[in-house]
């Protein structure tokens, strides 16, 4: 059922010469499939076909749109076990991840149909003529929002399905009236290519032009960079690690015509546990965190890679609990040899950092590829003055900040770097520490309470994304409905024919959507 | 009145030792003020009272922000004649326009200003918890926009008053809750300088922060390149040339920590003649578009510097149309020398172009500085190959392509640019150019039926701003209040205690702002 080729439009297409293998971390053994990278040429075709599908595409309307992205998830079932075992062969990760992913793959594109169907998400603002006005008539002016053209989108390690080739970027690609071309993530790319057949099924049955959707097989870096420089591509949607990112971010804006991308790249999660809630709950804090540390070997964007608290008794109590109990987790599987390389290798800069400490380590026997679990502990003033301790290390690690007082907490919050998330950990207390708290908002997209940021819920009130480097546009996030902003643009019309209008814009609101009219929210016609 | 000096939050001061004086183009000679440019020292000191009030700033409330937003245009009008004058001593405009855009300026402010004080803009969504959810306990999270942090505004040579010290970018940004430093622009330093005493009179009555606003002056370039890579500065506004945009942009995009830069740059607008309107409208069109190119001397950036057609009897009329009616227009006073220069240079490259061709010419005697107009015209397939042709020439320029067929026209409008604003000038005939329109919609941010493209009305529904190089973001307005969304970003709660949230986002919706509550918009209380 996996053929190892890539999808150019509908069709399937293997003239490169460049060959890779995905791996299998628990067996530690290639996987059998042969994938062909993409080439120069077939690249082309897939930014041809693309362009020519937009034209028809993004008049496509919402409730085409969400049949297309109802369908996608209907063939994403019909892949059934099929599409498990290859996940998890694959990813390493357990069967129970796999149906759990996938459950949030296809709830995201059933989001994403809703929204388009109910169609009020294009932000329908309407301003009709006053010809009486002066000393100068008023014009009708009309808007509402269109989609930006082709959008690349890069699959990430980390979530073979829900941030990968039908992911959130996909679905709110597509409920834009983008086409989509993946970038297929080497390490899932028969994941990616069963996925990439389901879109291409579903495209057909209900519809849509050829080129809506591309799945490109690459292995090494020389792909990405040619869609990225591609003309007619708009837009581009990442997630992963930093230098990644960034390098994507920098071709995208230095092109003759700069285009927007949306990295969603790396995060260390700040935690706060305040001295009541270390006094109080210190114990219970450090349970719950030892499980969000180790859950999915870590390996989450929103993992808790840094935890600060004030320096004495219930603090150095915290520090003991969470080390007893994170060794009492199995180690997991990681995804790759060579993301457990990175980690051992972060692992190992970090530990000759001068003051940092390991407070506790699995040092169990593992199978290969399982990544054992580390807890660090370093001072604040030390913290402060290093910003190699910054860094994510991306794993189940993490590192507990003991800072002397109040004020060193709060210089440390200012001077870090931008984040996805940052968590306080309080009892009663935190209007106490009301300008900790708000230097911490300054630095993230999500503030939580008392929680883990481990979990990221796909609702309309999530923000996923933040400052950078956590994302290259915090003005946009990569989670939820709100994240198809990412992918269109508005767009006004002047004194225009009431006839020639898209049927959003049109007196008659034959869509019944909510539209601002003169400054009004209404669903009625004018 | 005018001191020449800078105002560095609430102080005027003038360390530097780099002065230049602003000039009169009418009378063509120098004003007498002597302005001192902003030293590198003062620089730092805005920025680091631009960060230290961000920390205030971006929680005044939306009521409080908008007595602020009224108070800067009270104090605007309380300016009187002085401002008046000193614009058009600037600027060599007369003083209806002088009229006009102050009225266009303070309606800004009042637009803003109402906007913050109804409050529902920062896009609040709740969705509330559901604890027996399973497999996984939902949770409550809140999501509102907010400021990004201090914004760097440029101001635009061509709009003294609108598009510059108190325009729409700074008063978007006030309303953002976003300290501004605004880079003054050197040809009316003293009509900035009023302009900044009446923000810094209004922050003061009303309680704002010192550093919410300062006002930097400059002749040269490294002003504003120093603000762009100062770490304290969140975002930048632009609006200017394609190249000043870019180079800005450039280095914005290259920091450690990259910002938005929303530069709205250059445009030529085409505006298409479809071959009934040229038969049966022809001469009225000429005759429109003839005040339409030389309104304000051409110095807009929806001057409509491209006209096209299908070539024949009618467009031949059309042409002489223009040519003589447009040198019945009087030459107006431009901005500047370095404006009529670049204007006078940028036409002789125009005019060395192969097959381009002069109809049209006003060869009357003018004063200094004045810009006389200039039509000319060009076959169809010599402006498809020659992109030289299909630069902006800043003054009263158009450019009337004559093309072969349907075919040609559509040709090039694919090719051209990304552009602000498209306009069809037609007579029941649109239905038999639908690709050719749907090109142009794709190439611009506003397209226009049946009139011309300058004009632009602050409402929510327009659009200024489109694909590149029109603006650096096409996926933001720079016009109408929905251009505060250039300087916010979503930010998301998770289980924070209703006493501690900001009041757009408790329960009790003491605001009265519409909100999305579990899917549903409301202005109730939870």
């Amino acid at each position: 059922m996996i053929t190892g080729k890539n999808y150019i439009g509908n069709l399937l297409s293997s003239v490169g010469n460049k060959t890779f293998k995905t791996f299998n971390p628990i067996a530690n053994k290639e996987n059998d499939t042969l994938f062909v990278e993409a080439s120069e040429v077939e690249i082309l075709q897939a930014t041809e076909l693309a362009a020519e599908a937009y034209k028809l595409f993004q008049k496509v309307s919402g409730h085409k749109k969400s049949e297309f992205l109802n369908e996608i998830a209907n063939q994403i079932e019909n892949l059934g076990d099929t599409l498990l075992k290859t996940y998890c062969l694959e990813s390493g990760f357990p069967e129970s991840r796999a149906i759990t992913e996938r459950g949030r793959t296809i709830f995201q594109l059933y989001s994403f149909a809703n929204l388009v169907k109910e169609g009020s998400w294009v932000e329908a603002v309407i301003e009709t003529a006053n010809p009486n006005r002066t000393p100068i008539p008023k014009v009708d002016l009309r808007k509402m929002l269109v989609a930006l053209g082709p959008v690349v989108v890069f699959g990430a390690s980390n979530f073979p399905l829900a941030y990968s080739t039908a992911g959130g970027d996909t679905a709110a690609a597509f409920a834009a009236g983008c086409p989509v071309i993946v970038k297929s993530h080497p390490m899932h790319a028969g994941t990616g290519e069963l996925v990439a057949s389901a879109i291409i099924k579903a495209a057909e049955i209900t519809g849509m032009p050829n080129g809506v959707f591309s799945n490109l097989n690459s292995s090494g870096i020389q792909v990405g960079i040619s869609l990225v420089k591609n003309p007619k591509v708009k837009a581009v949607g990442f997630t992963g690690s930093i230098q990644g990112g960034r390098a994507l971010y920098n071709l995208a804006t230095q092109r003759d015509e700069p285009i927007p991308v949306f990295a969603e790249m790396g995060s260390i999660n700040p935690v706060i546990l305040l001295p009541k809630a270390a006094k109080l709950k210190g114990a219970d804090w450090a349970k719950t965190y030892a499980s969000s540390i180790t859950l999915g070997s870590g390996q989450f964007c929103t993992n808790p890679g840094l935890i600060l608290g004030i320096k004495g008794n219930d603090l150095s109590n915290f520090i003991q609990v969470l080390s007893e109990e994170i060794v009492q987790h199995e180690p997991n599987c990681m995804l790759h040899p060579t993301i457990i390389g990175a980690y051992e290798s972060n692992k190992a800069t970090m530990l000759v950092q001068k003051g940092l400490k390991i407070s506790s380590e699995f040092t169990g026997e593992v199978a290969p590829n399982y990544g054992r679990q580390l807890i660090t502990t370093v001072e604040g003033a030390t913290f402060l003055e290093n910003t190699k301790l910054h860094q994510e290390v991306f794993g189940p690690f993490s590192m507990v900040v003991q800072c002397k007082n109040k004020e060193e907490l709060a210089m440390i919050i200012s001077n870090l770097e931008g984040q996805l998330t940052g968590t306080i950990l309080a009892e009663n207390e935190i209007e106490d520490y009301t300008s900790i708290v708000n230097a911490l908002k300054n630095r993230v997209g999500r503030i939580i309470f008392n929680g883990v940021p481990t979990g990221v819920e796909v609702c309309p009130a999530m923000v996923h994304g933040g400052p950078y480097p956590a994302s290259t546009d915090s003005r946009f996030t990569a989670v939820g409905t709100e994240s198809i902003k990412r992918w269109v643009r508005p767009f006004s019309y002047q004194n225009w024919p009431n006839e020639l209008l898209p049927n959003e814009l049109k007196n008659e609101n034959s869509l019944g959507i909510s539209r601002l009219v003169n400054g009004v929210s209404t669903k009625s016609k004018l």
